[in-house]
């Protein structure tokens, strides 16, 4: 929560002078978001968030992203549009970052979801997965097994500075997932971190998906099971069937999933919980104590590995 | 800019069930104030902030400043309003913090504001005065003399690390204050702290004023001397004398200064330098490392204060 790089409502005039959404009314950073520096903005025409992206998201990837996000919205899926420039462009540079203008989403992203939440957003997911299967342009998974083996290298000196016996938890779940990952499930677009705080809700209902710069080409199912991490374990650390069952049956509703998917359900959620183990840990040992963010507790994917580890079959996970 | 106390949907849902403002359809921390924790609410009748008071806001002093902005709105300034509970009650307390919902205002601060802007300001600070005369409570200035006198003795034995004859600076201008300050100036209640940040604007106009969590009884004549210092310095250090001009001239316009007033402003400019001067020192010394707020940089008042040490008469401020 926090903004890396200061924009003056003397800047914000004059970015919108490029634009067709009217001028500003309200300008406020927002206290959200690790990765980017994001203002509310008010214009008369509207409500907006103003991103400038830092470090995490390269330029390079701009294209996709947003290019991703008008797409769905296109084709119906509650996202925020990115705002064209009068001259077409889609971003922008402000104060020497990339940075783009879209669309804001009322709703709220909940704390403690329920049940029929985690029902709400897995059917969200699946329809997620259905509009971004024409979506032309394509990102691999930076945050896969590869990536991983990369972070796990990174803090495996330090890891158990963390918590007793991380280092080796992680190298050994590490080798299993290298021997175990299922290569051949059909996959498209992928969110990739549908947490809580990326699914708004108004009245019980979802009003919008946020945050997709995450979102590469994986596997379908494996975007289920990092929400099945993210939405279905209760803070004392159990996974809770009830929510599990209401997330899968609803994506299951929308998009059957195959035998393979089925049977490689407990792998994947290993990986999604070692994906979320790895960075928090990586965050955790490089934490600058300048910056304006507190880290993330890794130990708390470390348990649910634990858990994912002790699963024999999908069932178990309320399939 | 932070978040120091978190507030979830589900505290806000519970929290809107005691007032009749609707309900969330947006919340989001914002990356404002140094003070508190603030959040954007929208609800379907309105935008409203919420504010849970840390530290240095006392509970005891909610009355006086809640009172207050409701007192000033009720004469016409635009300021935020508290908005009270089905019972009456305009506080509350949140996640064991007292807190309070208080109106939106749309508008703008500046990062650079021109003369135009210090006459706009100037004149609304003015209003600000007129409209708190008949205000029933009082609350004493505790950043004034012996504030400050508190505040260099807890600063003095490292004031010299911040910049070399600061504490000298600091101890001299301080001992001169404490003979020739002046204690028979017509006064009121007054904001005493009305820097750009805490003015909105919407096409060149005062569309709001803001924080007034400094607001107490003082000297008026010194809450003009405080926008001197934060209206009229520019960011090479020279006092900008149009701006001045602007500034007083649009105060005098709705309020004229009497002589003990002119004769005592370069007196109370640099008490009002010295104040600022000394809280950003403090906050430099005991600047937590793992705070999510940057200190601001005291050093810049060192130099607005020496100016003010070389100011024989009030003109040279463009009275």
């Amino acid at each position: 929560m926090a903004v890396y790089t200061d924009v003056s409502a003397e800047d914000i005039d004059r970015v919108l002078e490029t634009y067709d959404i009217g001028r500003a009314r309200s300008f406020k950073g927002i206290a959200e978001g690790v990765e980017n520096s994001n203002f509310h903005l008010q214009t008369d025409r509207g409500g907006y968030i103003l991103t400038l992206y830092e470090k995490r998201v390269h330029e390079d990837d701009l294209p996709f992203f947003l290019g991703l996000m008008e797409h769905l919205a296109a084709r119906g899926i509650a996202c925020p549009v990115p705002v064209r420039c009068r001259d077409g462009a889609q971003s922008l540079v402000i104060n020497r970052r990339p940075a783009a203008i879209l669309t804001f989403l009322d709703g709220v992203s909940l704390r403690k979801p329920e049940a029929a939440h985690c029902a709400e957003a897995g059917a969200a997911l699946a329809a997620l997965h259905a509009a971004g299967a024409d979506f032309a342009l394509s990102r691999e998974n930076a945050l896969s097994l590869s990536g991983w083996k990369r972070l796990a290298e990174a803090i495996a000196l330090h890891a158990d500075e963390i918590q007793p016996g991380l280092r080796e938890l992680i190298s050994s779940t590490l080798g299993a997932l290298e021997r175990d990952w299922p290569e051949e499930l059909p996959g498209g677009i992928i969110h990739a971190d549908l947490f809580p705080d990326n699914v708004l809700f108004i009245d019980g209902k979802v009003s919008g998906l946020i945050d997709f710069y995450f979102a590469c080409n994986d596997a379908y199912a494996y975007d289920l099971a990092v929400m099945l991490n993210a939405w279905c374990f209760e803070t004392d650390g159990a996974f809770n069937l009830t929510k599990g069952q209401a997330l899968i049956g609803a994506y299951q509703r929308h998009r059957k999933l195959h035998d393979g998917e089925r049977a490689a359900l407990p792998v994947l959620a290993r990986g999604a919980a070692l994906r979320f183990l790895l960075t928090r840990a990586y965050d955790w040992l490089n934490h600058d104590s300048n910056a304006l963010v507190r880290p993330k507790d890794p130990r708390e994917f470390a348990r649910r590995l634990r858990f994912h580890l002790g699963v024999k079959a999908a069932e178990e996970y309320g399939l």
